[in-house]
């Protein structure tokens, strides 16, 4: 690259936004040249991210209202859900390309954003031109992409975890699928709250939102652009006691006369090209090599793993991921590389880092 | 009482045996006269449990070979699956209370031993006396029973959150029920092995035998004595990342016409006279108080909570229990306390510990 | 005793509060009347602390301007520090015990106030009255007492280990000690803070205040009391990734031609009495049994351990108790129990829980 | 280059050997020609490390055995302390570098070995070849250097948090330093263990071989090629809560007259040319940024911070590092290319993990 892409990220202080500074740091051909928080308006980013102090030395937090967004290449929206729709469509306007990390454009359907978002969506328009940036299923589509919306992390996860069965159509559609999210504390961000405290969050596994979680509707979108059909899927997430992953179950019984050796053939098929999902089939006799969080940490590697209940008819398949890489930042830049023109992995090549 | 009863214990070095210990130091009524442990054989108590110095301080470990099984009035047994069955059979004959903590006595049917528990039951007669030690359900049977066989811990979880819709005959039986479980790393006792150290288990999120737990049978006989049927049950346990609890979801399809006010009566009903199941119903507009493990640590409550989500027509039961007391030792004690005329919450009654 | 002791607590839904309240609940001389919280006024006690669903059940959090103070025998002080001197102050003057569990009676120099703690004591002719609840040191001086101010944590495990150096004189006491402590989460409360969220803290060690702890004056103040003179004494606070307990570690330098056979007698001397210290020296060839917070939560034991360097001439004192039970709840409870003629371990009998 | 450098890893099953393929994955100018393991001799590398499915896809597990040791440019010794003492020997006399990770040749008095590492050193006369691979003080010796020796993860905080204070001479040397260490799990390998599993350790704190650690004596060693003289230096580790990170805690006492800004100059002089030591003064008034594992999870930085305690003239240094990257394989793999004219970042240079 002749010169450095010229990058700004619209709220950069909290995790994803962290994240987002890390990889980026690795990224040869990608240059910061602003990051915005109105907390840390002013100060250095290592205030909030004291982990990358020796990083962006010269780079200080703007105000969110004093920044020029057409002077960057790409922006990345980590703003919290609906805050930052507006913004970046002016962006796309003015021809930046926008990676949009909320969930602001991750929806076709604008009719879904006041129910599970709580905002009328300001540009419907855009909606369709946003394309969502999950690498194994819509890469094609995101090269020279002008808007990307980064996949939530539970939604991540739970379409590893199902595709194959909705796509091979080894599954009774009729049931569907349940989805069973296992989450890390960093999910919740940065925001500190009653329950998020260290000593009531370790040791703790319990739901939340158990009625429908908003992400399930990604993964409907998805699954449906896979088959043509509409399919009845739900997603039930527990906090459970860790500081990074996400670990998805996708329950569903399988057809009449459908067994292991087909859903072998399910997942290898959909995963064959992929170079970042690890296909780990579990039945006995086999090796005890579980699809497990701690094998990615830190990485885009995706764990996805599968297994068979003979007697019962009941397949699970599981996904495990990084909340904070495959299933934000490192999704974005994954995406802003296929936008760019970068090689796609650049910057996300590193190993996953264990124990 | 006029005499303290007698108790001995099998298999007391290891994590259930510690646990059983740590309750009856607190149980006015019983004594225990010996405790084997080959390892520990002729120490004190606290070489292995180092927490219970100060206990039972004139107790020593004894071979297994030299103990009098008939000069004790109950024995508890939490040897390894199958190492204790015949043990106990003559306690039994000699008209020596039992209460075992292992899967020997769980399941009536003698066909399952070899190909669940990999051996060939030597006291099939025996299997039909046994009573399964779940308070809510056969407490009745309890009183003055000579064999208890105590509940797994996750088929105690899975149970307590999945009986109520069995019960209420609110769910579709053809696709049954999906228990997912989150269990705590104390699960696997006390033996080191490569993937139990502290660096790979800590911040780990894994599936194990995905393909059909040994638990499930347990739930399935119970359920079928609910409502004298079958039901597809599956359960598949995930390793999480905590010492202590179980957390069991169990999904499932409501039948047509069937909400969310149906559940409330379904699990009120079940659980109106117990005294240590929190019922939880979750939805939007509720205060939010999850059933968490949290919340049960340390103790014998059980907190059951349950979600519909209406759209897909979904519900899922909770249940978060602590997997050595409700789990393991705690219904053990209960089913002593019943089984020999003491208050069933002797020595049971101390609230959870949090944080 | 013929009618139940009638207790308040001011300030029970915090930490510290919630463990009294766990503790009380299995103590059986003593009712709960009055629990005060502002932000859950006219709410059950389960409601800042979900674990004791069950217990206290007609029991609601009351404003502390709607209390009335002389309607109990004995009021517990968990306020913040300073928030309760008065209101204290006025209870004890109206006969009523007073357990302060905050440090606002634990310093007999009134000076020390403003400096440590930000406040001029209202009441400084009552800080001699105070009796420091130390079971070990002040045991003898509690019994009927009416005015006890309950340890710090930390102050607790730094006096514990290093209290036996001290008083037997075997330290070079000019180098003094300096008490490296290793401290829970719990230590910090249920207010959320920007660092005290689980992702931030999990995993985490760091000091914290290194340049002087103000429960550094406790513990001086306590060794003086035992030897009649000074003692240089620093108190550097960690924080350390777990959710209960206390380590603290009282380096020194042992005088000219002492060795470990002193040390032995120095710490076995001094904890000769007690029912509720475990002392574990440690050197090459002992069996390994280290002191270890973990054998001790939920309980009110103390691991006290110590080991010589011979070649450095150096010793380290070792105490690990739990933060909350020996640190704060417990010790109130047994501060309670000697000043009203209770057996004084009354409710503080449970073995601790491991793991 | 002009081709890649050839490496051969002796003992790559371990989480020392498997944190060293994790990093030289991303060095660009190297290739790993073999990896010894007797246990998984013939299985390919991520068998044992299964975070590295997708690197090192053609390498199998070679036994130590079957290696041919000249057939590279340069090998890491990962086996424990004593066994790979001849086999490097070896190496380095067919002119293979060698960067040695276990303890064999760190020390340079070959009388330490028999009574710190229990055997004879076969080659005493390679003991002063050795460099002591520590960037800071040692770096310039390291370029070109045939055989480095890479410090213990204790000894390098210990060092670290230490050196200004003695280099500086603002301590009394008399009185010198007890260096109070909190160690994380992964410090004990993968070798699993009584009380190295997970439930026993989580939650745990408590020290181990406090009369005396081995790697005291390295910090010995290097402190006195500071400035010429012995010191009195203890070591006290303890095994706390966490996967990774080491944080030493070095105590001592100001010479008269020596305050804060001494201790500011001393620490800012000491480490004005590095580019990973991120030097944090601790006091009241200034902001709260203390030194943290979790800044420096992953990565070579390393956090040095200091506080005086003005009253009893206490200092104490702080440093955190991660105890398998700076501690271990970090500071081998900064050695090699030191060794051989890489940049000595390259491969090292990607930011902390944070949360």
């Amino acid at each position: 690259m002749a010169r450095a892409v010229r990058a700004g990220i619209l709220g950069a202080s909290g995790m994803t936004g962290g994240e987002l500074l890390r990889i980026l740091a690795s990224h040869p051909g990608v240059e910061v040249e602003w990051a915005t928080s109105r907390e840390y308006a002013g100060k250095p980013v290592h205030t909030a991210h004291p982990h990358l102090r020796g990083f962006y030395t010269g780079l200080k937090y703007t105000s969110i209202d004093k920044i020029d967004i057409g002077e960057v290449d790409v922006v990345f929206n980590a703003l919290p859900h609906g805050v930052g729709a507006s913004i970046v469509a002016e962006a796309y306007e003015n021809g930046v390309r926008v990676v949009d990390l909320s969930a602001d454009y991750r929806l076709r359907d604008q009719s879904l954003y006041p129910k599970l978002y709580g905002f009328k969506h300001p540009r419907p328009d855009l909606l369709e031109e946003a394309i969502y940036a999950l690498p194994e299923i819509y890469g094609e589509k995101l090269r020279g992409a002008r808007l990307a919306a980064v996949p939530g992390c539970n939604a991540t996860a739970a379409i590893l975890a199902a595709a194959p069965l909705v796509a091979s159509k080894i599954i009774d559609m009729d049931v569907g699928i349940i989805v069973d999210v296992k989450a890390a504390s960093s999910e919740a961000g940065s925001k500190p709250s009653r329950h998020s405290i260290h000593p009531l969050r370790e040791g703790s596994a319990r739901p939340y939102t158990p009625w429908g979680h908003r992400h399930a509707a990604e993964a409907v979108q998805v699954l449906r652009d896979l088959v043509g059909r509409g399919i009845r899927l739900s997603l039930v997430p527990h906090a459970v006691s860790m500081t990074r992953g996400v670990l998805a179950s996708a329950h569903a019984l399988l057809r009449d006369n459908i067994g292991f050796s087909e859903a072998v053939r399910a997942y290898a098929s959909f995963y064959k090209d992929s170079q970042i999902v690890r296909v780990k089939p579990m039945a006995p006799g086999l090796p005890v090599d579980p699809p497990d969080v701690k094998n990615v940490i830190g990485s885009m590697f995706a764990e996805v793993g599968f297994a068979v209940e003979e007697e019962s008819g009941r397949i699970t398949g599981f996904a495990a991921i990084d909340n904070l890489v495959r299933g934000a930042a490192g999704q974005a830049v994954y995406a802003m590389n296929a936008m760019l023109g970068f090689d796609e992995w650049e910057g996300l090549r590193s190993p996953p880092l264990r124990p």
